[in-house]
């Protein structure tokens, strides 16, 4: 059995792992990491674990915690692990991070993005950035995974393909997304009641997001150029669940009778089936079904469905995904099952719950 | 008193008029219209209108209505006026229609994206567009107004100002919309069962949306030109509030120096002013507040706010209404207040409820 | 025109009185007060207010307040005005205090459910009880009104005419209440957010409620002997409402017949009448109606409903508020404009809002 | 493997059987039947099923369903099945019945609550009430199950131990009870729409639920008498989950010292101990922790808690399950285990998710 600790364990990712890794057939949580709630059991503060975890929370202590365990999970604020992670402490435990420590390979973009000093810059470089479908085989290798931010894996995968294969003009994409809370954690914030949340739907960080470099980086190297983007999130009135919806503007492609004109239907899907037919976790919808995210809550699945409006050139891309699953805690575990060569559904076949 | 007639008076729109009008001081409602509920007593629909409203259902006879009231309103299917209306009608009483049946001047545009024959074209080029903040004069004289749809009203306001005074380029524009369920009526369809759309976001009506050609036509105007954009709808799990989150690309204006370059934040919120200074209804936010649906609850508010984003060259123009009162029957009594000369306020002083 | 000053403006049930207030022809605000938005402009508070408010907030100081204005609405922690009444307050202004520190006669029983100390014992005995239907001649003439919990006022108006006529067992009596999250206030506390509110339901505060004396002693004066009940509360995943659901062993009443049975429909929709019947905001409901919060939301209305259940020999009775109406702020409007001699509707012919 | 056929498959019981039965190592799913989407793809009609089931629905017709599996689930309305059970199909395969067909031995019970004739009253004798913690071992041997009912479960199990070791008087139970909308079903209901349901809370079938009998037979036979209790549900703007509030009165019992006083709280614990110290199932919280349901959502959990109130002799007992879940499909996947003598636990081992 693989050793696994936790960092940050009582965060709503940090509690995703645990209900994802409970169910691990390799895997055994040792260490339930918690700044707020140390020597209280787990089961304590999340009544749901209750006769099904038995620990109590422990400190913060990752030098400790990497001497016990063969896998840590951050599920950290910014700046955390980037200011405790030595090298002993990576020779001794694989470490995937759920915060954007190391996810932007250029410490100047973090720290103008993050507002923080980045303290462990000489780490950035060997992190791999776990997006698993399109990083895989370095993931395999790597001893520091920087696991992709929520809006950034749905967004990402949504508009990969047609970057990478041309069929869409990178700088007119355009990301609308809708986030549910449970995005926001689990801090006791106003703006985070429910009284405040329900009944109401709003955007904020309006092209400030933090997620904003981090999808113009991913999406430049499949581009092959750097590129800028609109990113405009939203709360919704919901726990779990990402929606992002797309646009951008087809490019005009040579056709097979030598005219060049908008990339059709099955051109578009072409592109997503080179690069996802093979991906599990991947659901690339029938024609003319757009994705919901209750179709996706509990799972690790990315549902993806699109439109091409001729009217305007443009194409709607829209992605779902359970941010707290492919987003966070599903994702990390993916990461995981890569990292050890566990076959890489393991403890993921989660089926999406609806109603 | 001001006689008024509703026709569909137990749609959630109708039901919204009822409410509204009930606080009004100068009408009194005379005919409770409804097709599916004849004879039954309005409270027993409404539960909310027990012992404040006595009435029972009529059916939907417009004629004999008409003889009976100074004004009608239609909360009605697509179509069923255009069926209907006769020169006899719109000379005995005014008529409001909630409806799409006037809104486009171009029949065949109408045709087209409702998939409906139009029974009565001849009374379109008379109706008015009844969006008060832009068409205050025309509406005054008016004897049939075409009330604008939720989403168009809320994506035109928003865009308005910009277009007019020519800060953007119009077929950049995107609207991506999010909408509360009670705009999808009260008609029992699977889709709008609780637990279809409770902790579910989705788009529908990609790019076929039939307030689409509504708002381009409206826009189109402010141009000066035929203009193309995208609308893509959302379906969010609350009752009420539509935000519109608009995209466009900023044009460059010639500056105080002579020099070409992206309207600053002052030009477009001077825009913004030049034709919402007066209007009570619009509240443009303070810079960096962006919209939320629940502070326009119940209340026939516009908010608006904008962000300029540098580093596309776009601007995110946010605007938020209750989809039920600005959107239909309140913006349907403001149109009912200018037609008969009545305090434009008057009725329509709702204060947001929170939360 | 009447100047009132609120001290907790900020919390939901200051915002309410805000809201309801602005609608009030006699009445002006003339002080925000709050503890924690000292200076800041009460519509960056609640943006909803935005335009509509254009005062910042002031401190909490009472003393100051009172020589301002006629009335002063408290809508504050417990213990708070305890703290700080004078004599020349009251000489001063009229006060409305919507905490619990003058609704329980019993100094001792006061001390004992809320854990505090009283601190002006003194001005418990003047202090008037303001359920307006039940004490109308009392708070008429009073210079300080205890303005009644929520879940006691729909508790006790639910049961109080069945109790006043001796058709219940006191004693037999248990509530069953659900509320929603707006009367947990705007605290930022962590089983307060979306994510814990949301898609849950759970008792709390099981037995132990401080609201249980409050409804024993009330209805013990209707009884005319002491009670004790049983009384659990819910949090209910939406904003407002409460609904209560009530049990209690009918007595066998003398027939006309001589005979000795469970009182029949009529003779308990009777003893509703005899008490309810010209209440403007009670609404007896039709048999076999029961009661929903939806269809009270936004307004000063109780519903009540009941059902005999002959098989156990109990009655079920159900009522339903508007919590931050009816069990706060709108109340609190009612007492003062029967302190003030206004109409007592004036400001809350609130029509209820659905959906 | 086991071949399992669903009758009702596209029902939320029967979606949620699909669930559940996919993870399940030793069945496979043969037949989706479904009145409504013959030929349908199943993953057409619940989409978070996309790629997951390749089949399409089947008719109901369960005659040709038995000759082809092993074990049948019915998740169809009242009467379906007792319209065409025969001998022939249950000696082909186990049936568990997820309606109420077979739930009541009584059939006059039966035919004047559910106000339908009874089609097969010769086989209630033999089926077993599958309410697995208590009839396990009857369940073992049965050819027909009789699946209990989601309310049922949550308030038998809640109240079984205290009535079968004489600690409460059974006639004094009261059962108040909370459930999410999705054990309304799927049915196109005006009352089940998102607007109806949201941001409201009710009663319905006051004293007149048809789980009242089923749940008075069952305690019937822990109390060793006949029994008759209040019972009212309540509708609960959640998808997922019920909570029963259950009151009772206390017997006095014989203590150590010879004298008779109320129950202590470990008496009471001890009394749920003897019944569900080894169930897994069951979960009886700490003292002070009340249950919420979202700590059970989409598991087979049961979880209860209690409260003495020695002010009124009663006691306040608390289950909540996912009524989905222990409610329906889990319960019945559980009973299929015991009747194919697989682990209990298999396919149930489901991590309740939170948020």
């Amino acid at each position: 059995m693989v050793k696994a600790g936790i960092i940050g364990a009582t965060g709503y990712a940090g509690a995703e792992l645990v209900r994802i890794l409970l169910g691990h057939k390799e895997v055994e949580i040792k260490w339930y990491g918690s700044r707020s709630y140390i020597d209280k059991k787990y089961a304590s503060v999340y009544g749901n674990m209750f006769q099904l975890v038995e620990d109590a929370c422990l400190d913060d202590n990752i030098e400790a915690l990497a001497k016990q365990v063969d896998v840590i999970f951050t599920a950290t604020p910014q700046g955390f692990l980037a200011g405790v992670l030595t090298e002993e402490i990576l020779e001794s435990a694989k470490v995937v991070d759920l915060s954007a420590d190391y996810r932007l390979k250029d410490v100047e973009v973090y720290e103008k993005w993050y507002n923080i000093k980045h303290k462990s810059p000489e780490f950035i470089e060997e992190a791999v950035y776990g997006l698993c479908e399109i990083n895989r085989e370095q993931v395999k290798k790597a001893r520091l995974v920087a696991n992709p931010g929520c809006y950034t894996t749905c967004s990402i995968l949504t508009a990969y393909p047609l970057i990478k294969e041309g069929l869409i003009e990178p700088n007119t994409l355009i990301v609308d997304a809708k986030s549910g809370t449970s995005g926001a954690g689990r801090g006791a914030k106003l703006p985070n009641l429910f009284c405040e949340v329900n009944e109401n739907i709003k955007a904020y960080g309006v092209s400030t997001h933090r997620h904003t470099p981090e999808i113009e980086e991913q999406l430049g190297y499949a581009a092959g150029e750097d590129i800028t983007i609109n990113f405009t999130p939203h709360l919704v009135p919901m726990n779990r669940g990402i929606l992002a919806t797309e646009y951008a503007s087809l490019k005009k492609i040579k056709q097979a009778d030598g005219s060049f004109s908008l990339p059709t239907y099955g051109q578009v899907k072409a592109a997503y089936e080179k690069y996802y037919k093979e991906e599990y976790f991947i659901r690339i919808l029938e024609e003319g079904v757009f994705p919901e995210t209750k179709w996706v809550e509990g799972s690790n699945f990315v549902d993806i469905g699109f439109l091409i409006d001729e009217r305007t050139g443009r194409i709607v891309m829209m992605g779902a995904i359970d941010n707290l699953v492919k987003g966070a805690a599903g994702q990390a575990v993916q990461n995981m099952n890569l990292l050890f060569g566990f076959p890489e559904q393991e403890g993921l076949s989660l089926v999406p719950m609806f109603p």
